[in-house]
């Protein structure tokens, strides 16, 4: 399998080098054979060519069978008047690889209840997974500037709805067959158009499906105050936005949380931290969501039982207490310590 | 003073009758005199004239001193593609009265400690303002629905920018002088402009003012890790919406927490919560989030002694344990009950 692998800035370095000494290890373990390179987007691309996404990176992703990217951006690029910064390389990238699906699963680890700011009792079952719309809506919509004004202009297509529709449809016939659909239609013409696309498409193609609309204002009050409510939440781009980093406190630090992003080609799999600039550098970074980003696509690319080993080896290391500092604020536990658990418990 | 009294929907009338025996009752001990008549809005406006908001109710509230709104909305009228729709009636009448500021207090009263999602330890000295703009963004620009897509635009001008960070900026110098200003300038033209707008205003006219800018994504996590950081919020008008929900579980409950939106005419003032369709008629909704909105009213009428008065009232009503079952689920308190608690203490 050929990886193309995109540290980028700050931390995203050195968790990208654990992924690619876990996968080394299942390489070894199971007999497969990961091809990684590393490729330039970001900040640091900023810096090296003069662009946030070279096309060499681009031309590299497009011929790889999977996209590991660590984390973009820093103060260094953080001018948000700049003609070049860090995060249009990866809205290109998303774009250029037509992954219209982000996928974020939320589990609570019980050794972390502590860490979480909800009361533990809301925690309990909470066990959910976040589809956000990643290719559309007022992120890549047209952008004016006047001498007195700006607009953005947020679209969406039947068809950009009904595809995301699908695959969140099908990630519910998998789990509690929950849906729950959030948009603002009491205010927005491109929400009524979402809500009528879903409500349409589920009840033609998945009738056991049980789906719910809820107002984006509402439910973000509802993650909050009933998490284990939620099975499938199906959302729109800059929505789910919002809602998945909100949803991402329950589980008491970022540093747990992979997500993917997939479309018809190519999947990119990232960690949902930042670059996190205060720490870069000193070797401290927690490795956990992006060794278990890297599971999630070993199970993409059908590599089941690496998957569930790499995955067992994270939850074992996290149970025998290898925690770095976001996860116990006491511990001394680097980068290299908790990348070896896993790589020892695999 | 006049006050046109804008019952609405569910629960609307119920809050709205306490807020008027309430207001009799300060007239009486404070030797003042209220003026108050009911008018039409939301679907039960719809149901008698087929308006959400009859030019009556905008007439009567133009020529007001101040507007007490209850609530809109009901399954009745939730058909996000009817013509004609409750929620269009308030925001017809934001944007008829000017109402660009949009202003909610988060404090958390001791006593609902336990009602909040939240462990206490983080909630101690949680006590900020989110300053919410109104009347503009993509609530209010163009709206285009073709036949297999759906557009919103958001806009905003310089001029409306300064507008609200100046209501900010005057919050803020009365509290901790700290500004957290939150947009997504990583992705919206609307939010460069924004974040433009708000550094230069403040740093030219409130050099005082500690300002941060916050993403709103990042906003949606530290409101709930760490609300006790934040002075006065300000953001635009649909990341205003969703965060000031978010904000709201906070409190424990929404059934405390008032509002008022303010421009440069008659004030607006309503409870945040909304028309609570499966308690509305039984007599057992909490009243204090409508009283403690009219202590604001009374507050931005000059009547301060008045607004003390009432505030302390609701605060003792609580102190003693009279508490709506949205506070304490084993509760009977009415109403009623809740009403005269307040007037009995005032
Ligand atoms: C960096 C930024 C453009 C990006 C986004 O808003 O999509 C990030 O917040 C994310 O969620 O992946
Ligand atoms: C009812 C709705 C249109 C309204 C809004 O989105 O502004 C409500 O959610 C609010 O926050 O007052």
């Amino acid at each position: 399998y050929k990886i193309a692998c995109l540290p980028g800035d700050g931390i995203g370095p050195e968790v990208t080098d654990s992924v690619i000494e876990v996968l080394n290890a299942v390489a070894e373990k199971f007999q497969q054979s990961f091809e990684m390179s590393k490729y330039l987007i970001g900040g640091c691309a900023i810096d090296a060519t003069g662009e946030p996404l070279p096309q060499e990176t681009i031309d590299a992703c497009n011929s790889a069978d999977a996209v590991f990217l660590g984390a973009i951006g820093g103060p260094k690029w953080d001018d948000p008047n700049a003609k070049v910064r860090p995060e249009q390389g990866l809205l290109k990238l998303r774009s250029e690889l037509g992954v219209f699906s982000n996928i974020r699963p939320l589990t609570v680890f019980p050794k972390l209840l502590d860490a979480s700011p909800l009361k533990p009792e809301l925690l309990k079952d909470v066990d959910f997974v976040v589809v956000r719309e990643l290719t559309g809506g007022i992120y890549f919509g047209a952008k004016n500037r006047g001498e007195d004004f700006a607009t953005d202009e947020c679209r969406y297509s039947i068809q950009e709805v009904e595809r995301i529709t699908k695959v969140a449809c099908e990630m519910a016939m998998q789990r509690r067959k929950i849906l729950t659909s959030v948009d603002k239609a009491n205010v927005l013409e491109t929400s009524r158009l979402w809500r009528d696309v879903v409500s349409r498409y589920v009840a033609e193609n998945y009738p056991e499906i049980t789906l719910e609309h809820q107002l984006v204002d509402s439910c973000a009050m509802k993650l909050i105050q009933n998490p284990s409510h939620f099975d499938v939440i199906l959302t729109e781009n800059m929505f789910g936005d919002i809602l998945s980093d909100e949803a991402s406190v329950l589980a008491g630090s970022m540093g747990l949380l992979a997500s993917s992003s997939l479309g018809q080609g190519v999947g990119l799999f990232e960690p949902i931290h930042g670059s996190a600039p205060d720490i870069a550098g000193q070797g401290i970074a927690n490795p956990y969501a992006s060794i278990l980003s890297a599971a999630m696509m070993l199970r993409w690319l059908n590599l089941t039982k690496e998957a569930d080993a790499v995955e067992n080896a994270v939850q074992q290391a996290i149970a025998n207490d290898v925690l770095t500092r976001d996860l116990d604020a006491t511990s001394s536990v680097t980068t290299k310590d908790a990348t070896l658990a896993v790589i020892e418990y695999l």
